[in-house]
């Protein structure tokens, strides 16, 4: 894993490949490398959708390894949706893929003149890209059922639905996972926008004939691993929740707290939240012989992704992510998950965040485009993403904009992306999180719902403004640290509480490298990460001045707690004070 | 004119009035005094459309005098659509009224509640507010016959179209002329979705019973307004070139000099400039029984309004003024003058600022949605933002957002707001303005077309960056004070070029007023609004990095000169070192 693979989409008659070495990026992996890249490389004042503007696909430091759960993949570029440096990340196969191919990344350069559109083929022999004008405005699902005709499935697929084409601000990019279908996806921040402006529609990545990436200490690393995966295994969130009843473990969590925004963030409570929690769709999925525990990369030992079948018995998507449930369900005071379901299928076919979308269609709800609770009326708003319709568009384009063009005051943005699931009013630390993450409003960049409401790496009280920046600024820290090793940020919760188990990870990154890294050179290394991209927002304009929740938070006080968000501009200035 | 008449939407049963003293605004009108009551009185992150923005709307110090040319009204508030500061001002009636009727400012505050919609009555007895639902989406050229019919012709009326209402980036507020109609516009910056979101559509005031405001010193007044309106009358621009041509008497000179930006600012020069030339559009006027030398309020002698006849010799709309001629004929590819007019009359009667509508139906047909040079596609997709349909309201939301929506790369905005119709490559001083200006693209803030183009004040090379800074700093520093003064600003051409007509202008200040300025009192006038502007910016998250034009001004070379603009930065940040 020690090259670049760069494509120019600008180059004359078709694009122009070329094999690079990492040089001065070498030690990086994952959002660590796609910051590093995007900070040195792209003008941070350039258009989004423009030629200086890069697509970076990276797996992680220990992807294509042994490691378990290090099947993290980083997309990073200058956001269409925020307009400052982004990087999403999803889990799926392509993270093990490409690190086994010697990627340690794809960089997506230029703008075809033309509007071809391409696909791209990585195996062992080398790169083909190709025209593939066929594949115009299909969605992610039909996208890759023709891949796997074509290319069989054993390959993994990195993908863009219409939303991606049509270059909005809530496309994602699909990731396939173990089943070969496109529900693992880089949704923040409009990336797939980015992979839409260069032309390119599908990667298709074939790791036929080659290993699994090797450690300079294997005896060291496989011990590592198995203390590592013993952590997981022991903490009762990796261990019990996550895997019975997937994130969705949370809606009934978040709403005892009265921190599950409904209606559009008038509420922290949603009565219909029973039918909607985890539990009661993990006992739904078994029913209809569906499968609520299951991993959505090869090495995956917590495994809280799962299945989700319709009424007659038949697979209709993944089984729907907390952050999804709350956005098309509470969010839009529906508590049918048939209905979540479905709006979670369109989005992973259309290729839209799921949680940009449920968040928008609550803004739309209170313009009256819709009744909330409303599921069918919901449906219909998401088709039209698909359909690209005038008002799809507008839907695509994200709550910022839909708000601009109905008029309403109530947005829940930072940076003009969408706040998820968590009011910052009732989980203060995560106010503090949406509010100065350098990637607009984002849960998992500082997931202080740990220490908030789960106990977890202590405890802070989510209602009081008291500890939440140090809080806030810690969790920021390591998870840009862990968003550099492709691991999935779950291990987090093990690692807070347990010294053995980040040990143990610790351990694992040493001896696969040779390093002799300690637990203060991973926090600097998390650092270093944030400063590049807080430092590539202050050029393109971004000021403290961004680091502010919309006004209505500090003035609506939220039931049933009555709290507005009270951590002061002063405290939000001091969180990259480091 | 010692008062403000503060009218709070928000108040429990109805709008609650108070009428105030001036107390530390007194001295300031126009421009000066909305700038200083945002500054002082909106919090700079408050949502525009939210109950602590603010509606300002000042006559100027001069107007409702028998001054010449004192009929400009002021409107300010925190813009919806750059989310900056923002003062748009308009000819028309009211600022002679609203000055006679003693008002230095009306200010709209809160939001209402309910969704009722209301008219202000203002005439010497005191303020009447009422509720009238039966205005909901009615179009200006409706609302003021209805007025009519209530309060007589002899009333001025400020309106609200369809756009307001509905809240979007591009709504203008109407002021009707000598001949009540609604033509003359606030257009920039969508101060009329403020005004929509305090629930007003239209104020009607009423003069009757006022007497003109009369001068500290009366003689020495009417000796120097009479050596100002004869330095008008004597200049080549306002005392020929205005009155015969209208201010379309630029797209000849403009087009010649290769700075006429032609299908959305591909090129400076278009084919069909000499069919929508002020020349042609006064034969045509004069063929058609109108009239191409009009005021567009009592007292303006320089008369560069006039009127348009359709086919059939009937009112359509005003005399379209150059920057429309411009937005929906050059930039649209389009050559025809009735197809400009009947745009002119719909974006009036929407109530829409032309210069945003037109620079967005370029972006829409670089995004496919109709052809260059079709006329009626352009007419139909203006006639959606009427209808309110989702398209219409993403054209009215302006060119930024409908960029967004249809992911289009060129999109000729600074901080949101659309460039007028001099490319910034081929007049570069234009393009300083454009930039550093605190109230986004907008020609009026510091014309340098002056001494680029016209000789006026002046030469300098309009190709090259050389002089433009002081240029446009000069020029935006005047502004900011001419602004404040009721004055029109074409007075500017004489005022420049004649050191006894900027003479007489400060003698008929002093004359009125009883004080003794100075020039350089003056210029420091304006220096104290552009502070207070561009700090009110500051707090709002501006920096230096909004001041700069979108990156294709800089790589892409603008025919038939192949130039770009090539203003570096540092000297971009250097305007406001005052």
């Amino acid at each position: 894993m020690d090259k670049i693979l760069r494509i120019n989409m600008s180059a004359a008659d078709k694009p122009e490949i070329k094999v690079d070495v990492l040089g001065d990026y070498a030690g990086l992996g994952g959002r660590g490398l796609t910051s590093a890249i995007i900070s040195k490389e792209v003008p941070p004042l350039c258009h989004p959708l423009g030629a200086d503007n890069k697509l970076v696909i990276a797996p992680g430091l220990l992807s294509g390894t042994a490691a378990a759960m290090s099947g993290r993949i980083s997309v990073g570029c200058k956001s269409p949706l925020t307009g400052g440096i982004k990087e999403a990340n999803a889990g799926g196969q392509a993270a093990q893929v490409l690190a086994r191919l010697g990627y340690a990344a794809i960089v997506l350069e230029g703008k075809p003149e033309n509007d071809n559109l391409y696909k791209i083929l990585i195996n062992k022999d080398g790169v083909q890209i190709t025209e593939d004008n066929a594949l115009k405005m299909t969605g992610n699902y039909d996208t890759v059922d023709r891949m796997k005709s074509e290319y069989g499935d054993k390959v993994a697929c990195i993908s863009i639905g219409q939303a991606g084409e049509m270059k909005l601000g809530s496309a994602s990019i699909a990731f396939t996972n173990m089943e070969f279908r496109p529900t693992r996806h880089a949704g923040r921040g409009g990336v797939g926008a980015v992979m839409g402006s260069k032309g390119v529609k599908v990667i298709v990545i074939d790791d036929s004939g080659m290993k699994m990436r090797s450690p300079k200490d294997p005896e060291k690393f496989k011990q590592a691993n198995k203390l590592f995966v013993q952590g997981l295994m022991k903490h009762p969130v990796t261990g019990e929740g996550l895997p019975a009843y997937g994130t969705n473990v949370l809606t009934n969590v978040v709403n005892e707290a009265g921190g599950f925004p409904t209606k559009n963030f008038k509420s922290g409570r949603f009565d219909g939240a029973p039918k909607i929690s985890g539990e009661a769709l993990a006992e739904m999925e078994k029913e209809r012989g569906a499968n609520p525990t299951h991993g959505c990369h090869r090495g995956c030992v917590i495994r809280c992704s799962g299945i989700f079948h319709d009424k007659q018995g038949n697979y209709l998507t993944k089984q729907p992510e907390y952050e999804t449930v709350w956005s098309h369900g509470a969010n839009c005071g529906i508590d049918d998950l048939d209905a979540i379901a479905m709006l979670d299928r369109l989005d992973d076919d259309f290729g839209v965040d799921t949680i940009e979308m449920g968040a928008t269609i609550g803004v739309a709800m209170d313009a009256g485009l819709a009744d909330f609770g409303d599921a069918e009326a919901a449906i219909n708003l998401v088709k039209e993403v698909g359909k690209g319709s005038p008002l799809g568009r507008i839907l695509g384009s994200g709550a910022g904009v839909t708000g601009r063009v109905f008029g309403v005051e109530r947005v829940p943005v930072v940076k003009n992306q969408s706040m998820p699931a968590y009011d910052p009013r009732a989980v203060q630390g995560m106010g503090v999180t949406y509010a100065t993450s350098t990637m607009g409003a984002d849960h998992t960049a500082g997931y202080s719902v740990t220490a908030n409401l789960l106990g977890v790496g202590g405890t802070v009280d989510p209602l009081s403004p008291k500890g939440q920046i140090e809080l806030s600024r810690n969790l920021q820290i390591a998870t840009a640290a862990i968003d550099s090793t492709g691991m999935c940020l779950f291990i987090a919760f093990a690692i807070l509480d347990q010294e053995e188990t980040f040990n143990a990870m610790v351990e694992m990154i040493n001896a696969f490298t040779g390093l002799s890294m300690t637990g203060d050179d991973v926090t600097e290394l998390g650092k270093k990460v944030l400063k590049m991209e807080r430092e590539f927002n202050r050029q393109a304009g971004f000021t403290e001045k961004d680091d502010r929740l919309p006004e209505y938070f500090l003035k609506e006080s939220l039931p049933p707690h009555n709290v507005t968000f009270d951590v002061s501009d002063d405290e939000l200035d001091s969180v990259f004070n480091f």
